[in-house]
């Protein structure tokens, strides 16, 4: 009878696999709950009523039209026999077999990473919740102060921990900050001075990243005991910065005070990393000179996910704070006076700045910043002291015991973590896993045990037990462990200023409070939940629940990034699937799931291009062509790699100029490196000259980077192989469905061709081949925790759905287009009159003739409750848009209903019938308390309900933008980007 | 080492016990996440300051002037040592632990109970969104159309697929809605016809619970198949209706078109039991003359939670209507003639009608009914007919096999269901329960097979294998099942007519916009999400995340009722736990946690008792005294427990009048059966005299009811059994904390001392006692997956925290009662001064002078983003206001800010400075489109601002009702009670 115990939740992978494919199609024994009828939008008839209005008889005449048939490929590259479907059911029942492989050990590894305790309050309502998940990034501020006011608590928490002027609303991970810090200090000294001192305490995974970023900055790092090396006038004369880690990775906590007057002497930075729960009991960077902080905030509240993504923090003093990377919230007013959030100095960004820029960074951890954000919010300061004085009462136990048991303790001073010398680390190692307890295995006769809130006094006693048993002594009980009298650390490094003072921070500590405010925030965004967000080059699609679900099992969620590779074969599975899926979509051989933004996935890209260069004795290949109409972080990201950018143009009709792309690559042939293109372009059209742009480049001698921005446009259809690159990088959170968190986490994978291969990145805990390049993330496989995601929603679709998405995704576009081109003027489209996945529509005349700009439009749109498309980019006057397959023709047909009412608003401006300074669009969005005002301040030549309720639909399903327009100028001239102190609220 | 494996999460269950227990109070060694902080509302400087304001010096002080002290209970009744806590995270482990105990076996028991696939985005955004779970029963419909469309859509999914006229928006289970048909069929009669016919068909545990209820009301139930029966001219003289099983419980499918006629020939009623999903397939009940129609709609989405809750459904011929118990929603108008969703019919119910109530009816499963409203919202008709077309193609498949097999199919027609003959059932049972299978173990040898969405191709083979096991056949392979080629069913009983042509069941199906319908509806609702919810005798307190984690896990969602006994033994131990912890809370012997509604604890009760009389021989006791200030539901229990309701008088200070008791109790002596009495009174107040009214009672024979509606006042400080009672309910969802889901489930579980533990409810699965009373719901514990909220909200509070948030309960309530009453005339208080957990405040002076109504005071609340507090109950002209302990201070003082803005306001009208007819008050609530209407249409005597933002936090804050004030008379006059169709959709 064995066998018949094997139901389907039992059986083993590999069975399933069989069984899944066993299945006969669409017959009675196939599953109800397949995925792709509930993430495509258009049903069948929808599908057919689109392409009829198109004048296409079917699918394949649409689509024959609209990619050119030259980079087609065939449908086996794609089909179900390559990646094969599993329905909802069977997906959760795979990712829950996969996570019973992850070993849910107990980890005191540390270096950086905790098993963090998620309040279930924020587990439910801000992490599961679909109102704080799905939402854009802040561009839109009208519609988004709730999570603009919890980015503000992320920075003022972050400001207040680190006493340091101001804070950004994070960045992607420690080691990358670390990076950030490094360059900023390069680039305040004007990039003349070169040395970078780098304490030996730092972390290694951060100093791998910092090698990285280096070589593109020829930077010289200089790995030493800070406090000894700084004494050298050879090293202070060239220094541009220095990194400390505090407390170090031994669990050291050292006074810098006398060191950061050294680095200041020497007219550089200090850049200090930290961690956020140590700083409520030791003294804060900021007070003892500092001048760039920086750390990982997972342990408040975010799980460790195998890595991540957590929200890292960076803040820096006053006088650094424009030159600062990241996503900035600020303080601002909207049109009507009230106080209002957006994001601040917009203009520092490598979207404006492009080469120029010092940073590519052009995402946040937006989710995992709230999430912290929020954690705070619920402790409060005393709450927060009460855990780092339980997590250093563990240590302090810990270490006290061990004394006992006979231990030789390394660190003198520590708040969480203890270095123990031991005889031999291997056989400690070896009781330690068997007890399934994981302990940082520093070397031969060295472990580390680092204490987070989540260890339990049951917990610390099987802890010192390992110990115990590992020097054959009696095991202890819980009664025979002493309770420390006070804290261990040095009086002079203790914290004695408070933090947190403000309201937010201790008010909201009842589960029902927290609740309330959470909620309440939320209620002021727009996310997918509302409506369609149509943002070009941002692909907002369906992120399903079903891919969500696992996200949050702790056999995926608890998990140490550095843990043996044995526990975690649940993981490793699930990421060499992603990677082989990843690999056949893009025709292409390797993927690295390193790099955990889109940004930094070009990055990587462009560094293994490189690495490839100087593997051949080329090195000197220095030339990066990028088209005048590519991405800003595609210039940004060059010039963090090294290279040095030269520009292409592009022709009227928007496609590239290949006549100067030939000039360029021949002028450049012998130091070119790299072309970097994005594919459909980024005005929205599949250029039919790609292949032969691409053999311009080999012929020359460059590599080609194929930006994936776009990639949703080609699965099944074409893809960078075939089109010609060796490179490219996916944004999961577009094409792949992670969603977009409000701001963050995004994914930026690369795919390489078979060459490339070898030089994929590296990572401290998971070497590869010699030739790979240093680390650009600081997990090894980056956000791991996020890709289950996209690897649910490859597996879902499977093959034939990922494709059917692709053609959805044009259909919707091009019907879009269809119906908006007799209102708006459509820029660009291919031969045939065809878009690809989004279009451009140019807004100029309206300006010209009334003065209307693209954000008047924009702000209007947020009264008809959308979100608006993508504003002024790429080029200034239009708006780029795109429906994703997600989308409902009824959804699409609003969409239209709304724009077009809109462009009959425009005319009522340009006919005069209403005036140019005092109309819907300009006054545009009109939040309630606008529209409650007297009758007499109401002196406005329209409506109240012209202004609220310009279509029927609006009556039953009306989302209020709850500020006016926000003044970003004056946001900028006065810099405020904390939350409201006691005094600020007493007075309003 | 294997002492250092088992880390705290691989703990047994009592070492995890003697672990919590031997930690050191208040240590370094104690939990963080202790839960009482979190629960209680009020902290501790907010708590000196409430006793300070009311002059008390600490919390005993104030506690001795509000508790009667002969009725206090000594702290060791309830102190930690009786009833420990456990931290969040503690919790969440045993829960996991005890999950682990509950073998997911795969079940085909069927009888009424599936497995149901709930699609994830139903299961993240409804079932586990406390937008939806946390809201209340929807009596202030301006701020719930969102649930009331959800429920809407219920009713009109259960009327089309049933083709009856009216449905209600679900009752607690399918065998009480039975018993509903069976009383509302005696009625019918003028209860002058005494039979009712029940076919050999229906559902054991619907027999069962109608036994019980047959006795109340001298029902003669005469068991028999039906068709045979009905040929009988003695019973059909007597006979007020038949009930049948539509597909019978062994699968059959009968034509009953002639058992139709025949019945209504005989001038009784057709109650037919049946199954949604059938229906699909199958000629509906209408259409062949059913005049009532239920069933349990669970298959659509709700987990089979080892018995509930689900939504049974219950619909009539439109004769019937007006005498259909549960909740109705039906369509009205709101003053702005804008369409609105209310709760219609109300002056049915139990609350208006008391004794004179046929039915208890207070609560539906509104939660559950929404659920699978939405499953049907989101599979529409062709998806559910698809799930049934699988469903029966695998019960055809099975059938061919089993016959292949040589086994012999008793029923002939079939939908889901196979009846089996074997050898031997118990040899197949062994078989199969050592291969994960659990079958319907009928007879020796019969057993039974039922097929739910949930069964994979996979699952269904392994099914056939169990029988070729145990046949000694060689086991089958996919590939040998042969597809069946058309559905079994014969055409006579085929469904022919469409269904759900309703636009909102036919365009939500991509999951994109299934989460907008959800969120769209959920956006209409005040919940706690949103404030505060005062409302009197309902107790809406925190209902924690911690605390509903587990309900959706698996292991405790997917068991089926009726499964052997130790493949639950997770489930039963926290059963008994919770049995035991609330007969600890109220001083009592043995708990039943069957009833799954309060009022269905009363009656259960009461029957109780009734049988406890009959035991002594002394069953003529028929007297039950209740006091007119109850709740209605308890007169209209007593009656069904075939009671007379003898009234008793209340004084003017709100007191029990106790000699009116006296002579009341004497005078019925020989025939008092028992007492009702709801301690604090439904007034608000400890009565002194509670143990001297009891003593009354049991010198005359009786036995006390102690209704436990307010139990959340006694906690730790006195309770039932200290007061004088032989039996008392509890309102799971008041005091323990269940969400009240929108308006269901309740959990209504009795407890009683030792003389009555012989009587407690018994099942068909788990016989009890031969003492025991038949079932009182259908499954053996109710409805058990939600009893884990209030064992977890019990294990995490413990003694201490239970008996502090009744202390917090009393404070808060007082506190309010203090800053109110300068504005307000408070109706009850004690000697002291003091209220108990609630306070009544009279508003009858503002209609004597202004005409200002309590609902006009309720709906201006709205506009204030409160929830009002219980209207015009228990006096009519009073508000009855609960805070509970979940609240913060400034959460209560900005109620009491919005009551006291609210008195100003009324004083305008009172003095004339606002007209009566046309005032802030009159004309609320002030929803966003009334607020927009031209300066024309704008015909009030105060600005917009004033409607809207009467107070400063408004601006930061504020709910907007969507509908203005709601026409019930209108609605009732024009009973339409289900959601828009095609053709209204198209004319509006």
């Amino acid at each position: 009878m064995a066998a018949l115990r094997r139901t389907l939740l039992q059986l083993s992978l590999p069975q399933i696999r069989r069984f899944a494919s066993a299945r006969r199609p669409s017959s009675l024994f196939s599953p109800l709950d397949d995925f792709p009828e509930r993430h495509i939008g258009p049903d069948d008839a929808e599908t057919t009523k689109m392409l009829s209005h198109l004048g296409y008889k079917n699918m394949d005449a649409f689509v024959n039209e609209t990619v050119p048939p030259k980079i087609r490929i065939t449908a086996e590259q794609i089909s179900n026999s390559t990646i094969p479907s599993f329905s909802e059911s069977e997906l959760l029942m795979r990712a829950k077999n996969l996570g019973a492989l992850n070993k849910p050990h107990k980890s005191y590894i540390g270096m950086g990473y905790h098993c963090a305790v998620v309040p279930p309050v924020i587990l439910r309502n801000v992490t599961e919740n679909p109102q704080w998940y799905t939402p854009y990034t802040p561009y839109q501020p009208e519609i988004a102060q709730g999570r603009l006011e919890s980015l503000v608590n992320f920075q003022t928490m972050v400001m207040s921990l680190t006493s340091i002027d101001i804070a950004n609303a994070s960045l992607l991970d420690e080691a990358t900050a670390a990076a950030e810090g490094m360059v900023m200090s390069f680039v305040s000294s004007g990039s003349r001075k070169s040395k970078f001192l780098v304490d030996t305490g730092v972390l290694p995974q951060t100093l791998a990243v910092l090698r990285t970023r280096a070589k593109g900055f020829n930077i010289d790092l200089v790995v030493a005991d800070a406090s000894s090396a700084i004494e050298d006038d050879a090293l202070r004369k060239e220094l541009c910065g220095a990194l400390i880690q505090y407390p170090d990775v031994d669990g050291q906590i050292k006074d810098f005070s006398a060191f950061a007057n050294s680095v200041h002497d020497a007219g550089a930075l200090v850049v200090c990393a930290t961690d956020l729960l140590a700083l409520t009991m030791i003294k804060p960077p900021g007070e003892w000179g500092a001048d760039i902080v920086l750390g990982n905030s997972g342990r408040f509240g975010v799980p460790a996910g195998y890595g991540g993504p957590h929200g890292a923090f960076f803040a820096v003093t006053e006088k650094l704070k424009r030159k600062m990377p990241g996503r900035l919230v600020g303080r601002s007013r909207d049109a009507a006076g009230k106080p209002a959030y957006r994001l601040a100095l917009q203009t520092r960004e490598q979207h404006i700045r492009r080469e120029k820029a010092t940073s590519n960074i052009c995402t946040s951890q937006a989710l995992l910043a709230n999430m912290a954000a929020m954690y705070a919010v619920y402790h409060g300061p005393v709450g927060l002291q009460r855990i780092a004085h339980k997590v250093h009462g563990f240590a302090q136990v810990f270490k006290h015991s061990l004394e006992i048991l006979g231990y030789e303790i390394v660190n003198k001073t520590f708040f969480d973590t203890i270095t123990v010398k031991v005889p031999s680390a291997q056989s400690l190692h070896d009781v330690s896993v068997a007890a399934g307890i994981n302990l940082r295995h520093i070397d031969e006769f060295h472990v580390g045990a680092t204490f987070d809130e989540s260890v339990s006094s049951r917990n610390l006693l099987d802890l010192i037990n390992v110990f115990a048993a590992a020097s054959s002594s009696p095991l202890l009980s819980l009664q025979q462990l002493d309770e420390p009298d006070a804290p261990a650390i040095p009086s002079s490094l203790l914290r004695t200023s408070a933090f947190l003072p403000h309201p937010v921070f201790n008010k909201h500590h009842s589960e029902t409070e927290m609740l309330r405010y959470i909620n309440h925030l939320a209620s002021k965004d727009v996310g997918l939940v509302h409506s369609m967000i149509p943002l070009g080059s941002c692909t907002m699609k369906l992120n399903s629940t079903t891919s969500m679900i696992p996200l949050t099992w702790e056999e995926y969620s608890c998990i140490h990034p550095f843990v043996p590779f044995d526990q975690v074969q649940g993981y490793h599975t699930i990421i060499k699937e992603l990677e082989q899926d990843l690999a056949k979509i893009t025709g292409f051989h390797s993927t690295s799931l390193q790099p955990n933004s889109g940004a930094a996935g070009e990055y990587a890209g462009l560094c293994v291009i490189r690495a490839y260069h100087e593997a051949r004795g080329e090195g000197h290949r220095d030339i990066c062509l990028i088209p005048l109409s590519a991405h800003g972080t595609n210039p940004a990201s060059a010039v963090m790699a090294g290279l040095k950018v030269v520009s292409v143009k592009v022709q009227d009709d928007g496609n590239l100029d290949l006549e100067d792309l030939r000039s360029k690559a021949e002028k450049h042939k012998d130091k070119l490196a790299a072309f970097m293109i994005t594919y459909p372009s980024t005005f929205g059209v599949f250029e039919d000259g790609v292949q032969e742009a691409c053999k311009i480049i080999h012929d020359n001698g460059g590599q080609v980077y194929l930006d994936g921005a776009n990639l949703n446009a080609q699965i099944g259809l074409t893809n960078p192989a075939t089109c010609g690159g060796d490179v490219c990088h996916m944004n999961l959170h577009k094409t792949f469905a992670i969603p977009h968190g409000g701001g963050g986490p995004g994914v930026g994978p690369i795919c390489v061709a078979e060459h490339l291969a070898p030089f994929l990145p590296s990572h401290p805990t998971m070497p590869l081949g010699e030739k790979a390049i240093d680390a650009v993330s600081a997990a090894p496989f980056g956000s791991s925790s996020i890709h289950l995601i996209s690897w649910a929603y490859i597996k879902m679709l499977g093959g034939q759905g990922l494709s059917n998405a692709s053609k959805i995704a044009l259909l919707n576009a091009n019907y879009m287009a269809s119906r908006l081109s007799g209102h708006y003027s459509l820029r660009y489209k291919n031969s045939h009159g065809r878009v690809a996945h989004e279009l451009l529509i140019d807004l100029a005349e309206f300006d010209k003739k009334a003065g209307l700009k693209v954000m008047d439009f924009a702000k209007r749109l947020q009264d008809y409750g959308f979100h608006p498309p993508t504003c002024s980019w790429p080029i200034s006057t239009c708006m780029l848009i795109e429906p994703t397959e997600s989308e409902t023709l009824e959804e699409i047909d609003r969409f239209c209903d709304a724009m077009i009412q809109i462009r009959k608003e425009a005319e009522d401006v340009i006919t005069g019938a209403q005036p140019k300074d005092n109309n819907v669009l300009k006054n545009a969005p009109h939040p309630m308390d606008v529209l409650t005002v007297s009758d007499e301040e109401w002196n406005r030549p329209y409506s109240r309900r012209t202004a609220a309720y310009p279509l029927p639909f609006l009556e039953e399903k009306k989302f209020w933008p709850t500020v006016s327009r926000i003044d970003d100028a004056y946001g900028d001239l006065n810099l405020i980007c904390d939350c409201p102190s006691v005094e600020e609220i007493a007075t309003t």
